[in-house]
């Protein structure tokens, strides 16, 4: 296998772009991307995008967003696992480079998310779950993930402040964070008196509905060596999936997805949790971020609360979690966000990350994930 | 690039399945590939399917069925270009393969058509046409092929009767294939008098809605060459694009993407045209075959129409297409139809196709198409 580099990133402000169609949105930050990296052209493109189809009735949109870039010819794939579409756009990118296949490959995520009601939205989003196990209940995303913190709290003793403390420490880096959705900070008190959603979770512990792409630009090792700026090698890559019911599962609180994807790349990477200086993790809601750094290995299973209540998760902590502010604050926009928290560790690899560097980081992770956690896909990142 | 070989085919028979699910109907013809290539697990998964988010409300399918196959951890994806995202599952997992991220992979596609009225499977099928610029002006599927009909017909004097020639060849051959939707011979006249669509296709020129799965089990060569059984290689692969919206293309006859992934797939396979012994094509409509021929290479622009009506796309011609049946007699579940093409070829290579078998046939290609042409996907694949 070829060893692949991020030589290139491109992400444009998230929110509710209510002026910008999904092809605008893409457009614009994949242009951007191009420009990062300065190469001439692309040999290749991905997208990850969760439902366009019921979002903005279009399909096909792989061919369509060739088109409007530029390329109407080239091979453009579209991939789909959920939330964690992005992540996987990157991971195909990465195997497309290391096979020899193509060099300098797109790899991206969109979603134009607020085209539709409330109501449509979260029943696109609910395709996620399992439909006939799960959603033909009545259960959607924040029932699930609120039956996750119950179990958490429950079974560790985690506290509903810690929980909030995960919000408050994303809405504090997010607030740094000029591209992000909610710049702004917001208290224990706010998130605890926030409304509430589907107890014990409240409306600041949730991830926004969002529009917004993000895209990174990759090729060889030995290309990037002869660009003038910092190399950032993709070393590991991990994709897993689990039962997509959490009702399947045998500890609804442990992320065998997440788990495994991790291993496999802290694997290729030849790497464990303590030697990674950085971490992007999917922080849907708060308890997801919990959850997600215990199957990550960095912390023990239960003690996720406490690292975050004591600060450690901090850009200034010991393990920096969600620097860009995570899904929380900098946004959600489902197929993009693996691509953004690329977008944020090749930043932080590259010492650009103004406010919120994380001072001398030079190997970062990000963790992307779908559904109550069927999916995940895991890479690993150092700079040369 | 590790080469890669075919080791193991699945599909079951296709229709109006009513009384099975999307799971039901996938798990079948995954575990029919499994069996016939005789492996005892999977390393990793690939998934073609357009859009089950819109036919039956389930997007994050990757994770679902690779669980309900009773591999509930390992990767799987989702790959989507509209009709082409089965021929796009296959160059995923080949790419894979020949990195050397994973050895045994299974490439699949699915769809699950029927679960929703005819007006919304037009609208999900309209999906993979431009929105904005051909849908909401009321234009769908076969109103685009009829435009394209037209054009052929007017610039190359291509005959009504040669178009109901494609449908009478494919219905012959689907009429021996034991697993197609249709299972009749139909005659030019029943073609010409069937029902006016959209002028001048009438309805025995478009292929049905159909409930469906195939899959395929693909490995490294010199894993295949282990076992006892004929080993078919992949030796071509390529995919191009085009601008979505047929009113932004030069001539609207001329399949660009067709053509070019033709070109890249013959170069990688050190393959002309004719070298090849058997040809499986996208014929979504009569007119999108003869299409396919011309940009293919098999015949000269405009020489299409003439060449079916003298024969020799017959199984017994010199250049046989659609064997199978084709999207016509075989159906058309759009997300499988990509992978149905590689189990008809990797069958007629093995010699196990039949009555419908091309005598000698060393050398097949396959053809799949997204939309009205946007994506093309095309595999090259040679008996060692």
């Amino acid at each position: 296998m070829r060893e692949v580099a991020v030589i290139g990133i491109g992400m444009t402000k998230w929110g509710e772009l209510w002026e910008k169609s999904l092809r605008d949105i893409y457009v614009e930050t994949a242009l951007k991307a191009i420009d990062d990296s300065g190469v001439d052209h692309i040999d290749s493109m991905y997208i990850g995008s969760m439902s366009p189809g019921i979002f903005v009735g279009q399909e096909h949109i792989a061919s369509l967003l060739a088109d409007y870039l530029g390329y109407p010819h080239i091979p453009s794939t579209r991939v789909e696992t959920a939330c964690a579409s992005g992540g996987l756009a990157m991971r195909l990118g990465l195997m497309e480079v290391a096979s020899g296949m193509n060099d300098i490959v797109l790899v991206s995520g969109v979603e134009k998310m607020t085209d539709v009601g409330g109501d449509e939205a979260t029943y696109a989003l609910g395709t996620a779950a399992d439909q006939e196990y799960e959603c033909y209940h009545g259960v959607t995303f924040p029932g699930l993930y609120a039956l996750i913190a119950v179990a958490h709290m429950h079974k560790y003793g985690t506290t509903r402040k810690q929980l909030a403390e995960v919000a408050v420490k994303n809405h504090k880096n997010g607030s740094k964070n000029p591209i992000a959705q909610f710049q702004f900070e917001v208290t224990v008190d706010d998130v605890l008196n926030s409304v509430k959603i589907a107890d014990p979770l409240r409306i600041l512990d949730c991830s926004p509905i969002t529009d917004g792409s993000a895209a990174a630009i990759i090729c060889p090792v030995e290309m990037a060596r002869k660009m003038n700026k910092p190399v950032i090698k993709v070393i590991g890559s991990g994709h897993a999936t689990d039962a997509i019911a959490i009702s399947q599962r045998k500890d609804m609180t442990w992320l065998e997805s997440t788990y495994r994807a991790a291993q496999s790349a802290y694997k290729m990477a030849d790497k464990k949790p303590s030697d990674i200086d950085v971490f992007e993790a999917h922080d849907c809601f708060t308890i997801a971020e919990l959850c997600v750094m215990e199957a990550l290995g960095i912390v023990d299973k239960g003690k996720s609360g406490e690292a975050v209540e004591g600060g450690r998760t901090a850009v200034d902590g010991d393990i920096p979690v969600n620097p860009s502010g995570g899904l929380k604050s900098k946004g959600h926009p489902v197929g993009a966000t693996g691509i953004a928290q690329i977008v944020e560790i090749v930043k932080q690899l590259r010492g650009e990350a103004e406010e919120r560097q994380v001072e001398g980081a030079r190997i970062g992770l990000t963790q992307n994930m779908g559904g109550s956690g069927a999916s995940s896909v895991v890479h690993i990142f150092e700079r040369e």
